[in-house]
């Protein structure tokens, strides 16, 4: 594996293509251990079938399962689509099960059952039972890969044991301890172990209560919990046996898609499933329209209750040049607050709960900035050369912003009573709620105050 | 610590309030142990300086400063403001330096200077070592705790080491090798050792190309290089100088805090930097305000656009009817393709370089998803009662649809390079500046197909 934050010679995409092109195995071999991993993937995805196996051939089995591992499963999956059965089984012996599970469970029904038939038993075996867990559970994230040892074992027999396991179990940090049948009774820290006297038995600084998430659990709230236990692993199991761990790495990973997704929704589309730059033109359109659809449908009444005040509109068309800014300022408010509370709900800052004050605080600050904003809106009809306009502008800025923060705050939480994501309460859903009855509150004030 | 993920009997604050009322000393320990943290934290942060004495007396300093450390250091320091010196000191030196110097440095000068004195000493200077450090760098997120030593070691001197650090290093899982300056030469991982015959010596199976970071790095890059490297910590260096180790689940939260700013900035507000429920109103009304007077600023030109095409709008005034619609759906467009790029790039995929790609793409789905709003624009003008009308918001959703996917995709990617946080590109910023834009090519169409 490269390191990263190591300074590295300037090579180029091309330099790699060129090599190939040439043939040039030494060069191939030079560019290719040094071109970044995105580089790699991008370059690996347009190769022909004979060049990409020159390069397997040439950088080894062992470099493309580390750098395929780096990867979204699905870019992996199609690279390694694309090499026959046994070079490909080669390739995912080399890599983590986990991160083999990973990509081969992007492949088609057939070509995953060709590789793995094509690949060492006990690597194929490990494989297959982690593709029995849901891609987004625990099971899903957990390495096979950790130590294991009988709560009858001596601090002698449990280095004898780390010994015959060698390099197998990572970089745990922590032993697991289990009965007969398999079942998780305690963890012992792996520096207890090393600063222990051999004849000691490891049960004697085995801690009991411990932590663990069920294989079923989803993949976030494993992420979730090893965050606040401040732990480097929790063990992972399937009706009380241990079947493996999730280490903080991994759950980074988790939390980082978590928040992409998240972000993503708040944003007014679906979550994309792969990474932007190599998913399909088709794939951004099919994430996004149904949203902006929904969106216009909903944002569509708006001209209905333009329509329905048309004779005021025709009476005093400069009512029309605050449309946009009046409904827009509303929009900004909601946003901020909806923003802000789907975040604090989804790190757990948050909860039902605290519906009560959630909304009295927004109201309160919404009073304070619809203040602000109401001086400005009428400070904007001065130099928009409507002054006569003045009082129904800073009227409508004020209620229309307390209203919007309420609406905002109200909603996610409600939701999320209702068991719906309050991340899909994206900001375009609040403005576009916000805008209808935004001008509803504009020209109720027009008529009242205009006289009109 | 409390074990998250346990069954715990159920208390509630207010049990909690009666027994320090009743100064039930047996309930106060029992029900203060088992109240979640966050309830705990907003309790704490209102009892008076009597009962809160009488709480850390109950459940002692260790208790306390597990909870303190698990909350955020604003939080931390403002209910340990409220207790004496000495009383505060013996908290601080239970805490973990790294989560004490956080707190600390939330204090005033002067009575972070005096909680620092009436402190033991060696602790005193662990945490004004860390206090140098600025916050959000590697150095202010380290943990002085970590296993170092001589190269000229060998494994049974190595493990003599551990043994009388004991727990004091923490569950670290690598050992790190420095030079008799002190200076990093290498790592060791703690597995290698267990294995290893007590003779060997420790540059034996030490791996000299280490990633680690400069104490003045960035934590947000500090985080990004621990999870490209896929291991359990980095070692953190002052002038070659070992100093610290961030840990996986220390950069779990920094990940967190990113993703968390990220999004609020993308809702159009500053980040808070405290969570939502402690906030003062105050603060949330000065997060939001001047984003919210700077997007006024920004839509209120769609005033002027609209007040130059006065003569078309009262000519048609059912113009004014499909205003909110278009624009809105233009706003929706550009959030969309502003979010997802936003996040792509802060993750690492999207990069300057992709410019021209990324422009053709977004085009590209942006007139897959312009036609198709067309068709939703046109059948609206029939349901609304304005057919005559079709033709111009069909053509209208089509432009500011592409026009603003292409606006959304260039901003973010030009603001990088000028060096401001793409972040900071706002949907609700694309929003509005769509908003004007669109208006002008809503009413030039109108201008044109309409001959008014």
């Amino acid at each position: 594996m490269r390191e990263p934050g190591m300074v590295t010679p300037e090579v180029t995409r091309g330099d790699l293509i060129d090599a190939l092109e040439r043939a040039d195995r030494p060069a191939i071999k030079r560019i290719g251990r040094h071109l970044p991993t995105q580089e790699l993937s991008e370059l690996l995805l347009t190769l022909d079938r004979r060049r990409l196996q020159l390069f397997v051939d040439e950088l080894g089995n062992g470099f493309v399962a580390d750098e395929i591992a780096q990867l979204d499963p699905a870019i992996g999956a199609r690279i390694l689509g694309r090499l026959t059965g046994d070079e490909a089984a080669d390739v995912l012996e080399e890599m983590p099960p986990e991160h083999a599970a990973d990509v081969v469970g992007e492949l088609g029904d057939d070509q995953r059952e060709h590789f793995l038939s094509e690949m060492e038993h006990p690597e194929a075996a490990e494989v297959r039972e982690l593709l029995a867990y849901p891609p987004n559970t625990a099971g899903g994230r957990m390495t096979t890969h950790h130590y294991e040892i009988k709560q009858s074992a001596t601090v002698a027999e449990a280095l004898a044991y780390l010994r015959t396991v060698g390099e197998h179990g990572g970089y745990a940090s922590y032993l697991y301890v289990v009965d007969d049948a398999g079942k998780l009774m305690g963890v012992a820290p792996l520096n207890e172990l090393v600063i222990s006297s051999p004849d000691r038995h490891v049960s004697e600084f085995t801690k009991r209560d411990i932590v663990f998430v069920e294989a079923a659990t989803d993949q976030e709230m494993a992420a979730k919990l090893l965050r606040e236990s401040h732990l480097l692993a929790l063990p992972v199991c399937d009706d009380h046996r241990l079947v493996g761990v999730v280490t903080a790495d991994d759950m980074a990973d988790v939390l980082v898609e978590e928040a992409s997704e998240d972000i993503e929704r708040l944003g007014g589309s679906q979550p994309l499933e792969e990474p932007y730059l190599t998913a399909s033109v088709w794939h951004l359109f099919r994430k996004r329209v149904l949203w902006l659809l929904a969106l216009f449908a909903a944002e569509a009444y708006t001209g209905s209750v333009l329509r329905a005040y048309e004779d005021e509109l025709s009476a005093v068309v400069a009512l029309a040049f605050f449309i946009p800014l009046l409904i827009g300022t509303g929009g900004n408010t909601g946003s901020q607050t909806v923003t802000m509370l789907v975040r604090a709900i989804a790190v757990g800052e948050v909860q039902m709960r605290h519906l009560g004050r959630v909304i009295t605080r927004e109201v309160a600050v919404a009073m304070m900035l619809g203040v602000v904003m109401a001086v400005a809106a009428y400070a904007r009809s001065w130099t928009l050369g409507v002054p006569e306009l003045g009082e129904v502008v800073a009227l409508t800025a004020l209620c229309i912003v307390v209203w919007a923060a309420f609406v905002a705050a109200m909603l996610p939480l409600v939701l999320k009573k209702l068991r719906v994501d309050p991340a899909v309460v994206s900001a375009p859903l609040i403005t576009t709620l916000v805008d209808g009855t935004g001008l509803i509150i504009y020209f109720n004030i027009a008529k009242i105050v205009l006289r009109i």
